[in-house]
């Protein structure tokens, strides 16, 4: 099995495939052009500096390319980044494509689509139920494709669907210990609530934001196709069901300050506002724990108020299975 | 011509005709019955307490009748109440009808009316005026006839498009001095900003919110109302002028702590949000003003951080017509 | 099967028996005495007024005395509240006694004891494990008898286990669905995070804060907990699980500005962190919507911004089990 | 007509006159010197860098002097850039001078001058249009000179006469739209509310926070000036009139996190906070718009809560006059 | 020696002379008048309700006239509270006079005039201690009458000197430890700091804020008394210590949100603010504590967030002295 | 006399001895190493870059030792930064050692310990007296080594005991000023307070966070040595006193977003939160404009909420002492 480059020590020589993720070419003080790179496999994400870039390596050295690297992990200003000492594009003998580079989610696409399929029998509100369906199936393809953001959590292929099955297993245990949940409108709300994303979002990979995401917003993008799913499945959008699987939807940020227009005013609500975050903070942690060294602290993290978090020594985790 | 309640000093006793705009029952120290009035005429709103109130009495003054009261205003807490002293309910020959003292907005609806239809002329984009005229068509009747909140500002019947009127003579005067400003967008955002009050509030009197004013809120029930226009009007709902029409409506209220789920992007979202605000704190302050004496400040304006505001003595403004 | 008080609809006309919780006796405005009762049987509490008391009457009518009510339910200012007609001490006829009427946790004391054994043996690492086993020992019955709060939520006999309980199962889910997290320190973090409150708090009834509460806080003496529990048990303090087991139970308010005096900088801190404010949540919530109609806005809830929750119509979850 | 920097492309190369700003001499990681140059014409300014700087080159190119630079401009980290790739000093025969490329105020001077003696006449309170003509009268050169600001908004010379005819022609509006508001003070106000910037500020050009600016700031010296001018004048400082004028200077920032000492509590201080927002923030947004391709976002606004907007394409403004 | 209302037991009964600092006649619930009282003798201030008062009572119970009065102290609420059960007006042969009942600082007037006069000889800046004396000189019988604040703090007469001389005390131990310091600037703006509150407040009883005081606050009216010693003075308004001198007044509120307009510049600034709060702290903390009962906590302090005070049992200060 | 590198003017060259504090070698953009290395001496602390290091450089120029340097004081991005032109390793001929060159608290140790040792006698309360006793005994080697802090005030060898005298100087003068004052409460909890930085701090030189400081705190530490030294010297923890003692220490940063877990409570409590402030922001205030050219604002400071500081010309200061 070929060693990935978060699973090289520090400072340790290695000479491995990569895929360019992104590269820009710009001006040093020296006047001449270098390229910084964001390089990946399925280890993780490391960005790159490579020096007096000559015109004709500017124009190899492409996004979505794979190439081979010599060079080692090193540690600047406490981020990890990558000191290029050789590197050539990958040929075919390498035996090599982009795919197997790029991170995606645990699961494979299939448990996903099953998971969800089978909790829309749970879903006993004929409304929720309809409208629920009438979303995924216009938007299927790319809900099991988009990542759950540009970069704070979940931010790879497959993300947005992974983050959503997490909080709907999330879900489940809430619902069977709390007797006054009401299941239609917490898994309806879970499965549609970030589903906004895919209109947000430009796509899987090189992810931007389009401008509906950026003057609309995938809380309210997502509040607009119930909207039109009511038109189109002639469905009373006065019907009690449906404002409360908008209201869920809306208030899911949990509060104002967070990009919510109405603060959580059912139990569901609440609920949800929680399981999201809840989820999205363990991935962020995990991300970033898994490229610590134990006995020391992460990188900050932007997306929980800039803290870091320790990686504890010879920790009982490891003994776990 | 007939004084009206805050036409009258303070302390100064008085016979007037006065409508009753709420009554409630409630149980005094002594267990006795008293009635918690709240009174109007088109000076504006006061309470009063009946005490000891007989069963015939709770029967007879129910809101929505006009009575004969002698009593004097006071300041109680620096709150203006009003005394009884006696109370009858008007009788056919007392000429008096529950309209004369409905506070209404100063314009006439038809001035409304045609001064937002000869906006429509000056909104130039083809999209944006065919959704700004299917949604005035279809709440016509109530955005000419609700106030613009529950309390807080234009609080009374036809506020809402009284408030809009008066945001379109400054969104005018903004256009013709800052050329960047594209005016379709500027007066279509004005004249839609609001109007999902229309379907968050139940009605002109006895005002109080609808379940989707509580759970959906006025700015995205807009939204959802350009939505609708474009499926009716078949309006590609991409059209960059649709998408920016949404934004000045959802980013209205100017920052996510104010219920907006997006900020102003656009130029015209901003004059937006700040003629919105401008023209609500006039209004709040000159409705305070009226009640408070020269040479005192007024009581606490909730909606203006609680702050009071000083009505100046021989102010040159008496001067003016 | 005896109706409860908030069984009754609102002003339907009872007779029943309840507990007086508290018993305060003021001057009336008439100055005559009179006392402000908070009642309570199993289906909440409420409060009420007895006018013109006696000296007898403040006499008998004492804190712990079960008495019989003629009376109904009102809403005063949108909260309940009980007005009474009739009232007498229950005597030895009646059958009743104290305990049938105070709120308990819906478990049974030893159904959580065995429940947090069993967890016990999940705790893998030996100082966590002797810690918690220790510091539960120790304070085993007030920690199955305390609420988890005087007020805000949990706030019956047995509340805090039964809060604590209720996380241990959500955590059981987290620690399958994530595996990153280390269980020992979960689940010692989730049963010592509150059990500082049965010193913070002065009892299972009538409860009032402590100086100890008041000045050092239920945080910190959970932490000098453990400090003498290492002493006691001859563990350094410096072993790491140690250092990490006082970090999650420092954390889990999650924030400085909520008490904790330092941020969770670890994955399990910020797990419980969560869980804890989720369980607490629902529970308030819980609280407030079996006492609002369906169709209808519950009071404010303080614990959570002052929102008010909405209990939905001929919701789905009518239908479940 | 000569093209201005801003009126080509990104990238276009191009062989222009520009004004040096302001010339920093620098140290590179090579050891060798470079000037990072502030350029400007009347379409901005732009930053450049010029490597390897010889110590004649450092001698000549100094700020004050116009040159001519061939070069393109560049987008760096989102922020436009000068790429320079050949420099020399205007000559005679170029028949260029540095005020050709200043920006200045979109209006003449004297049309500004005009524009304010005209509303002179219009403050009928004594006091209040005595104290206004001197301290105008005072401050007559600094006043028709300064710029609104260092850096946030109205940053050209001119722009603080321009910034207050703006406001004025705003205010206009107001007093003729809302019968309430008292003309002397509303205008007054607006004259007065920045005048202490010619204090607070060193000049037209290079514009430095001078001593009394950092530790006085100009909305205090506004009031010194009022209180001096009452001494000259031999007005009584009790005079209503003066206190109100006063109050709405000092209360123009509208919040006392934004400087102002107190908040209004006259409705005109409310109307100048607002209409000084509106003007600041449309010519912010005007600024940053103008150098935004369509179709894109512009750089961050720093004064605007760092926010970005988005310059439209094909907006229905291009048709305008 | 004749014991004071605060110096009985709580619920002991007692006989005593009180002045009657306020009286406001309201109606009560069952429709009679009854008088709202605040007493005060030198151990503080209580309130007390006088039921069914009769017309001549009201003339005769007015503010600033000595009554005796039976009755005892109760808590309400948490705050101490007059039970009056009889009550009569002082009369020649009580040889009592209002003077001996009002609150005074505990420093005789001649003490605090000779203490700020032994200073102004450290202030060995010409320009500090010119306009020092001229400001005190002008304002010198209020600044020894007025109390510093209307309620929060040393509100007694005298109350304004007391807390400078305190403040100055502290002022001397921080420049003889702080070699940095520059004694004429710190003592100059200690003893100016405050007294813009003699023209803020409308005297030593009574007190309310005048209309300069509401509209120009206290810290801008220092200012501008520095503007107009200067212009009596002839003393350079540009001279540096004249800056430094404003600064320190202006700035002494320490943050903008509290009502200074700029912030802290200056060591002698930051230090001024901190003792300004210190002392302020400690007499709030001290008045409320002489009210509280060993072992209890107090009534919330306004000032201080609302939070409460322990006054602890058999406490070592007890030996003290 | 030997000047010391912040008595050289600005870009007066030199040629002195420095003690290299810290060294890291990076890579530059051209791909050769440089050093950055932070020098200090008795006047203070200043970073310079060393280019091109060569191998034997790198080895030789190791944090500790002291050299020779040639060069000058500059000022980079108004930030002090030495330019080094030359620079050698101090040999034994140059009679230089380490030790004189490390900042160290301006008084001696010896008299640090005895002031600390004579307040003790003033702490008349028994168990805190010994509770005082024992912790000083157990720390006092570090207590009186490690700086107060990090970075942030008082960041040198004994500035830790030095802050702590410091604060002990004031909070006599509060003790003797205000009678209320409980002195053995004062003096324990102002000896106590940071003395928990000798766990969270790793030494007095190179010094970082400690896990424990990371993950527990140094206020919540010193509640564990309370609490451990109670177990040794047999003193019952629920004695008010040590509650009281815990408390102060516990609430000594005031509010809870500054990491004390509650808020003060105790008027000591309050007092050492403020004397504790104010002793810092004065260390902060003096050290940045000791480097500070008189007529200029000092350099941004991270704890005064990132405020500059003016350093005033020709100040009355000048002539003291």
């Amino acid at each position: 099995m070929v060693k990935k480059v978060y699973e090289y020590d520090l400072d340790e020589s290695f000479d491995i495939y990569l895929l360019i993720k992104s590269a820009d070419v710009r001006l040093a003080k020296n006047n001449k052009s270098f390229i910084a790179f964001t390089f990946q496999d399925r280890s993780g994400q490391i960005d790159g500096k490579f020096w007096d870039a000559k015109e004709d390596e500017i124009n190899r050295f492409q996004a979505g390319t794979v190439v081979k690297v010599s060079g080692k992990r090193e540690l600047y200003q406490n981020n990890p980044q990558l000191r290029i000492s050789k590197m050539r594009i990958a040929q075919d003998v390498d035996a090599v494509s982009p795919e197997q580079f790029m991170e995606r989610a645990p699961l494979r696409t299939e448990e996903m689509v099953e998971e969800i399929n089978n909790t829309l029998f749970e879903i006993t509100s004929a409304p929720i139920n309809r409208i629920v369906r009438f979303i995924l199936n216009k938007y299927h393809k790319a809900f099991f494709d988009y990542p759950a953001a540009k970069r704070l959590h979940h931010a790879f292929a497959g993300g947005l669907s992974y983050h959503t099955v997490s909080i709907l297993r999330l879900a489940k245990t809430v619902a069977s210990n709390y007797p006054g949940i009401n299941e239609s409108l917490l898994y309806g709300g879970v499965i549609l609530h970030d589903i906004g994303k895919t209109i947000e979002l430009s796509g899987a990979f090189s992810t931007e934001y389009t401008l509906k995401g950026n003057l609309i917003g995938h809380i309210v993008l997502v509040d607009e196709e119930i909207t039109k799913a009511c038109e189109a499945l002639k469905i009373d959008e006065d019907t009690e069901d449906v404002i409360l699987l908008k209201h869920v939807v809306l208030a899911h940020h949990g509060k104002l300050e967070f990009g919510s227009p109405v603060v959580p005013h059912l139990l569901e609500a609440e609920v949800i506002h929680h399981l999201d975050n809840l989820d999205a903070s363990i991935n962020m942690i995990d991300t970033a724990l898994q490229r610590t060294t134990p006995g020391t602290f992460s990188e900050r993290i932007f997306g929980l108020e800039n803290r870091t978090f320790y990686h504890p020594n010879e920790s009982v985790a490891v003994e776990k299975e």
